[in-house]
């Protein structure tokens, strides 16, 4: 592109660095970075694709920055914090190291989000670095937002999690959650920059593939946090589907309740549940995908099933923003004392 | 088209009328009856679109009939058999008069799929003619094979309980299924021939939502065939949803088990309730609804999972084929003493 | 939807209505206006769905006003500027009547776009209002900013001439334009909110389609526009085709040059005369429509064809931004005195 | 898959092996053989994936044959015949090596399209076995039906050369053609098994982009072609562009005529041009690739623009049909003097 950025970032805000901005979300939190009116995006780093602009590869996001390998010192003094977008495993000693120059972090790995060793262990093998654990704070906004506005480290959670958790949170509050089956869908965006039959559009497209049976990480995830919220210990049913379509995911929950639960007072718990919070919008019908893409929002309805006596619970979120991305903007927000809807309405 | 056709229909075979050939499985199955080596496509009727060829509506399916009214004394003098793509309620009394005239039918519509009346009014209100109910055979080929090579009436299952049903039988015949919950996708032609919200492309493209949320017909179709197959009464759990794309049709139960099943002993079990089957396709890992479209086709895949104890089924179709049309072809050849694959394969 | 916005619209700032918000350009109108930090969307008036809030028709724009008849001295009162976004001829008197009240006003249709009132009347029919002709500025941002920054009216172009004017303009300018093949594709969206065969999924979806041949509007638009340019009269020869996408509109312009241009030469002229533009990216290679979707963005390429001799311009926009709804907001910003990027960035 | 196939081979007749089999259109061939009530698919070979069945890499073509290393006495032994599905340059080696064992071929590649060496060395570079040149038959089988029928190898044309001819061809014989651009549309599926930006669905998904500016190989086998038909020499202009869609490709043509040609004139002359075709259809209107997807039909339809003066010519084909395999088949079945429908209607 001959022409320069004509949206400077805003210098003299604190610095934040992306680590990993070549794949799909790191990419992403560079651009919400980039356009956010308080944080400067002061550096990109990749192990892939050295040199080239941001904007060459991901031309809709128009980040003239260029990626550069990450060189810690480097990354200290051009930092104030950083966003690292690295697989499980990679992303912990990264972490670790820019936590000791002073960097505060955001994961969007799922290296930090398990407060148990033994259940990290279980389901992703050896920890490489289990001392920061305890520092790090579940980065679901809405469920522990005083601990992140004033945490140094916080473990962004993973798509599922978010959307079947805001989900789940009111009735496990409210003592009301006893089983659960999660069926859960997501767009191809969701796999990643990867490019193999699973995302070909002559092989993805046109299809709906249920994938990673009776195996899915995400659920210790949600069994933990679950039980943080009052539910009793439960193993979570959790299955994925990948569906021909760019971004978006919906969840479904087949909830079994430890009492029937009248539509009126459902609607009502909702309701009041999330009342104040700026991105969870509570609906009175089945919310789509659509109507969350490319936003921060989550859309909720639950309704009560008199043929078979179950809650079901919807959610929807856009995989790579609540899901991923822009919850760490809204993270990185409070962590620096702003407004949490800052650059994300 | 300035051309004549170049496939003519099989002049000398059954001769079968299709009723409603407008809407896109009445369509489809005058299609599947065009190219059929053994039918004789004789008539198509609808209630709109009077006069035109069926070629100018559909173009892709260059079936060169035109589209008259409903004669009933003009389609008993043309056919020997019907096939009825009416809603439900319209159909019945077509079907019975259909009938009187002496032609079998493959009934589309739910008004002919449950044996209880009890039941059809509670989902549907008052039956138009219950009469037919007794003699009625339910169109699942797999189920009642030999019930409906002697039929005179078939009651087409709908595509959510042709797949469903083919994913639990195994499980109910062998006395495993305790409970079950049904998470159902579907492609747009599944709301047919119908201009909104629901299908323009720049509403319904990109999209995935939950329709019919705790109202579906569909529940007591498959209750009552499981109850058919050996399960106890039990309340099914069934949920819809609307996908962004054309054809295909993928439902994941997940079923409380009355007791562990080890793995293989699931695919066994699974192997031998299929091994004869020539259009079902037991396979070792989750199925997609590419693999099956436009096809008569299902594809099933059962797993156990050790972390909940649930099992796990998976099955996919396309809903307009083996859903809806090409099983009303795999019907009609058994009425007529038929290979079951013939035109099919 | 339970919960109040959260996004006020601003206050104080000048106040502008959206006179049909209920159709695909109006309503995202409206959302631009909503979000903008310098506009107070005041008003929202429709033909239809009268008393809905716009964020329960377009869930995603979350514009919390409700849609109200148009009452001309009430949006007097409401309103310092109007978007209109009517239909061709049914446009001209409400615009008419709102100069009247003393409002600016960007109309969307094609009513004030021709400078030769006997073209209008040879493709569109008798003119409602012909008199506001002379006032009216052609809203083309790049071409006729100086004028737009003064004007009361401004006539929004057209999405393919806005795609084909960027792209021909340097060589109309050069005087390198001697005869042009316009070949556009567009997205469903294009057509909008229109519940037909063209826009359903199951049949727009995989789909291309030419249409409106040899009849297409656009055409008298492009012509004086080129001419104003400098370029010689001309016929040109301009097609458009429907393709199975939401969003999105390519324009490919086949060129006979009056004369060989190298292709430096050409680079450097495309490069220079949008050098300055906050809008327009002239690009190394072909420009994909996802490069710009959902922005104001227009991204050109031009090259030689040194085995045929003619001049190839490439040109991609968003069709319901760029190519309406957000050159609407751009061209609004310069008639109320603000930076032309403004909300748009 | 547990189950055997049910859709043995026809054995007995000519046996047929596809060389390259595990891409696209070689995948393809290999499923409608498969299907073929007279031919024998008898071997797959291919250079990757060795040992695995095809339907495995493509459930739905349910073709149960392995894929296997060619070895050329082998295939002597197997096969009376082979369709070659491999990359340019690469086919013509093993072409001639199969012709040199007696078998009949036909090439899926460019090697053999060509009359003229020097095209073919300026556009591809050095040819691998030029000796079998005159031999060769071009194969789009409405030009060249009765050489094709007693050749015994056949260079099967490229898909955009396929549309472009039937589109242009009767206005090259009628002496009306004197230029034309051409503007080309294709789905993804015509990039082939190719993993990469230009094929993955968050990428490919949404978007059109040219490809192959002022580049394309395809010009020199329409000149060659368009001259035999009559047509004075000239330079096409073609441009192809990448849709997101999977199969299916458009073609406009926008021709200058040598003379003024009335509607009227110009539908009579397509009328007569392709009355006795059996996979051309000419139509009334503009046709979408949707009409045309997975069949072998090429449907046509040309309009002359009175304010231009242009031929406005249009085409659609599914790219890997009749643009590629099935056409494959169509000439398969006229070298073994079968009809040259069967197995494609």
């Amino acid at each position: 592109m001959a022409s320069e950025p004509r949206q400077p970032s805003s210098p003299g805000g604190p610095r934040v660095l992306v680590a990993g901005a070549s794949g799909f979300t790191g990419a992403l939190a560079a651009y919400l970075l980039w356009r956010h009116p308080d944080f400067e995006l002061s550096m990109l780093t990749a192990r892939s694709q050295l040199g080239s602009r941001l904007r060459d590869i991901y031309p809709r996001y128009r980040v003239p920055l260029a990626l550069q390998e990450l060189d810690l010192d480097a990354a200290a003094d051009a930092a104030d914090a950083a966003i690292v977008a690295y697989p499980h495993a990679a992303a912990a000693p990264t972490v670790a190291a820019l936590r000791e120059r002073g960097l505060r972090v955001v994961d969007l790995s799922a290296d930090y989000r398990l407060n148990s060793l033994a259940d990290y262990e279980h389901w992703y093998g050896e920890h490489p670095c289990p001392e920061l654990m305890k520092e790090a704070v579940y980065g679901l906004t809405e469920l522990h937002r005083e601990q992140i506005a004033g945490a140094a480290l916080v473990a962004n959670p993973g798509c599922y999690p978010t959307a079947s958790l805001l989900a789940l949170a009111p009735l496990a509050r409210a003592g009301l959650l006893a089983d659960v089956v999660i069926d859960a869908k997501q767009g191809v965006s969701g796999a990643g920059r990867v490019f193999d039959e699973s995302t070909h559009l002559s092989m993805a497209g046109e299809n709906i593939v249920p994938y990673k049976v009776a195996a899915h990480r995400h659920t210790p995830e949600i069994e933990e946090q679950l039980a943080l919220l009052g539910a009793p210990a439960m193993r979570v049913q959790f299955q994925a589907h990948l569906v021909a379509l760019d971004q978006g995911e919906q969840v479904s929950c087949y909830v079994t309740p430890t009492r029937a639960v009248a539509g009126e007072e459902l609607r009502e718990l909702y309701r009041q549940a999330y009342a104040q919070e700026p991105f969870v919008e509570v609906v009175d019908g089945p919310p789509g995908v659509r109507e969350v893409r490319e936003t921060n929002f989550c859309r909720l309805f639950a309704a009560f099933d008199e043929h078979t006596g179950k809650v079901l619970a919807f959610s929807s979120i856009d995989n790579l923003w609540k899901g991923t991305s822009s919850q760490a903007l809204q993270n990185l927000n409070l962590m620096f004392g702003l407004p949490e809807t800052r650059g994300l309405l």
